[in-house]
């Protein structure tokens, strides 16, 4: 992190608990080594830094006396919801304060008949739609870590998830927020209608990574849950036809729930672990979930198994119910800890690109992967066009981190360079940091920074995460190609 | 419109068209009364001011010049696409530059695989989908005025429609923007991927009507024409009925592609004025479009119907053909101007509510009409909430025009006291600017502000519409009570 993007402060730390105490629980302040420690690192747990201090409130106003005393002495302010972020949007600042809110974790209203609930932030993604399931209703953005983590923090990520592909992103899915900005003001936005008059500040909170203010109530949409749903399994010879069956499906008009990807690698990695009944000899299998009333349902199976034949699918495999369904996700949703038993450790990338793409990246992607000599694992949201490459390593051996970290870094400038991005669902935050210079030029940077300066003059919140400084990007410099006019020549410009 | 809200400049007129002549096309300025009244209202014709300069550029390249000369020259701007905007968005400045962007009409490339159209700001909404046609793709929203409303102009004014209901507003249906900066820097927005990193530039500009940017290229996302489009009329006795038929139908997860309400008064005006074989007696009448494949589309059909006739429908008919489809949504997409010819003038209104306070809104709307001796006709998206009273006055009897306005802001007010808001689809503008005071608190607005001063820190592009000053809010005061703790104090909290 460059320190230069940090404020600064010279407080005494004692006196400034002190301070705290005066408002504040008893054990809602931690500050030594033994209790802060598990703060020190979220998600990406390659990053980890120590906080000055830690401090967990359990009210509004409590939050608001502490901005407000933070604001007034220039100490930065790190939120944390559970802590599942993959891109260190949570990473502690050396003197700075870690907020949790773990204790924001109350449903306060659900309307069945509005199809809406209201929720504090530190409430777990997957509690919402236990909560509603009883009303036959759900909350349809599903990260892979739904059950820990909070709607808080897929709100200030973004988050996406297996189901986006037909439901939308957070974003699509968040009626209303409430936030209070570095002064410790309460902001309220939107609401239960369709549209709201003014700026669209709850599109501009959700991803903004805790830059912009600290999310302290959240409204969602939600659906009623599917009359029925489907899942087929295909397998394919080549990876490149399981990418047709992708865009011959889309094509189609049909918009399944999920449509997942997985190549060789990731399906053996699974396979080993989980025993789903994925044909280990397949170079790429599909999983491809559908749901809505039984006629359309079962009409839409009928056309999504002809697509497949059509493409070339060597094996094509309907679930024949409920728990062979729930056998065959476990395979995909359980790939991540099943590459990391095959290899000491793992770095999850997330990029996006444009769906007709796919192929032709993952050629690219197996030829950095000979390149660097490091082995990757694909599964992938293949219907948002959202990639979760795996990239194998082993952290003990000299400089293979950083080797990962490179091949990392070339794989989200590739998505750039077909027209795409360098997050799907995972933020930003200090992984990619340097990345959004080759995603954005200066005239977009400077209007972003612009943007944190209206809510946030100090830069206080979450500093040095999200949006890089023009400085840190002429550093960064030597490979600073915007929209990649030089990266990767051999592709065809998008 | 307040004066103080307004930039000031003391420009000679003729000097300053010189400097322009130097870098515009010799038609591209218009001075002369006769050139630039056609420009002195958009469709919110009640209000009528003429511009100092009427502007029409024919490149990016001469928009960028223009702005940084009036940028350094305190001159106001305002934008203008088709001038079809009903809040008064367009209304020019007596000492600004109005901007036409009629020039900007050109579609720049379609992208049948990725399902993307991009597109100049001055192309017609329409335009887009017949374009598009050949491929078996549409542009979903469809406001009414679409044969005429350009793309720039549903941008900056986060357009709906009937199909709003199924494909969401304009906000939901753009994926990537360039705008120009008021000092004319030039900021590329999003991409043709599910999502972007950085803050959600595009859902800030998207209805931020003008005031943070110049809209100069859109890229919007396109679905795939429906195979199957089947139309219901369904008639009732009363108005609530038909609202409980609006909650049945959605409750039962049926999101039809349209779903819209006419009362009495609007459904004999359509008729005497289109003949679309409305039922004249009826209380009020539902049309409702469903789409999709044909499988699904013919199983929703029989749904909706007995839900029909579960909630008392007195009389339920299906469209036979297209021909008959088109002739019933004639006559709702007349209803405006068929109102019109039953009364002198009328002012339309724009407010959203919770569905579920459809029917108990339709009976306040009615004991204001009667309060303000105005007749009103209700036409409106039911399914989103959205309202659309009509307002029936004469303009020519002394101060009938100023009790409709009167009327209007109680109404909109009545929106926000169920929990609603002010607006659904027509913007905020010039229209609806005091009852910004009401929809917001203090704390919101000066956070507007502070956006944006992060674009536009001298207040230039559009200044006085959108978000009111806390000045005028303080000045409007007397009715200020945010979130209504006492206006309509009859009615349930929400």
């Amino acid at each position: 992190m460059f320190t230069s993007e940090i404020p600064n402060h010279s407080l005494n730390k004692k006196e400034f608990i002190k301070k705290l105490s005066a408002f504040l629980p008893k054990n809602g302040i931690l500050h030594k080594e033994e209790d802060i420690s598990p703060y020190e690192c979220d998600g990406l747990s390659a990053y980890r830094n120590l906080p000055w201090l830690v401090v967990i409130p359990e009210t509004i106003a409590q939050i608001q006396k502490l901005l407000q005393i933070c604001n007034a002495n220039n100490i930065p302010i790190v939120p944390r919801g559970a802590g599942t972020g993959l891109s260190g949007g949570s990473l502690p600042l050396s003197n700075g304060v870690l907020i949790s809110l773990a204790k924001f974790n109350r449903i306060l209203a659900i309307d069945p008949l509005n199809r809406t609930a209201r929720a504090q932030p530190g409430v777990r993604n997957l509690a919402i739609s236990e909560a509603v399931a009883p009303h036959g209703l759900y909350y349809a953005p599903d990260p892979s870590s739904q059950i820990a983590c909070t709607i808080g923090g897929n709100v200030a990520e973004n988050s996406g998830g297996v189901h986006c592909l037909k439901y939308g992103l957070t974003v699509h899915n968040v009626l209303a927020l409430k936030i209070l900005t570095m002064t410790g003001e309460l902001i309220s936005l939107g609401g239960t209608t369709l549209d709201y008059p003014g700026y669209d500040l709850i599109s501009l909170m959700t991803g903004s990574e805790g830059l912009l203010g600290i999310i302290i109530e959240v409204t969602v949409k939600l659906l009623p849950i599917p009359e029925q749903t489907q899942l087929l399994l295909a397998a394919f010879s080549k990876v490149e036809k399981a990418s047709n069956a992708v865009s011959a499906i889309l094509s189609a008009g049909i918009i399944p729930a999920g449509l997942e990807m997985m190549d060789r690698l990731a399906i053996q990695a699974a396979e080993d672990f989980i025993q789903a009944g994925y044909p280990r000899d397949a170079a790429a299998i599909l999983l491809c979930e559908l749901d809505g009333n039984a006629t359309e349902v079962i009409y839409q199976l009928e056309q999504v198994k002809t697509l497949l034949s059509s493409v070339g699918a060597i094996e094509i495999r309907t679930a024949e119910n409920k728990q062979e369904q729930l056998k065959l996700w476990k395979g995909r949703k359980a790939a991540f800890p099943a590459v990391g038993r095959i290899s000491p450790d793992y770095y999850c990338m997330d990029g996006t690109i444009p769906r007709k793409k796919l192929a032709e990246v993952l050629i690219q992607i197996n030829k950095l992967s000979e390149k660097f000599k490091l082995l990757i694992a694909n599964v992938f949201h293949a219907g948002d066009g959202n990639l979760h490459p795996l990239i194998l390593y082993d952290g003990s051996k000299p400089r293979e981190l950083e080797r990962a970290e490179q091949l990392g870094a070339k794989i989200l400038e590739l998505c750039v360079a077909v027209g795409g991005t360098i997050t799907g669902e995972h933020g930003v935050g200090i992984e990619k940091i340097n990345q959004m210079c080759i995603q954005f030029g200066t005239e977009e940077l400077k209007q972003f920074h612009e943007i944190k300066s209206a809510f946030d003059p100090n830069n206080l919140l979450n500093p040095g995460k999200g949006i890089p400084t023009l400085h840190r990007c002429a550093e960064f410099g030597a490979t600073h190609v915007h929209r990649n006019s030089l990266l990767f020549p051999e592709l065809e410009r998008f």
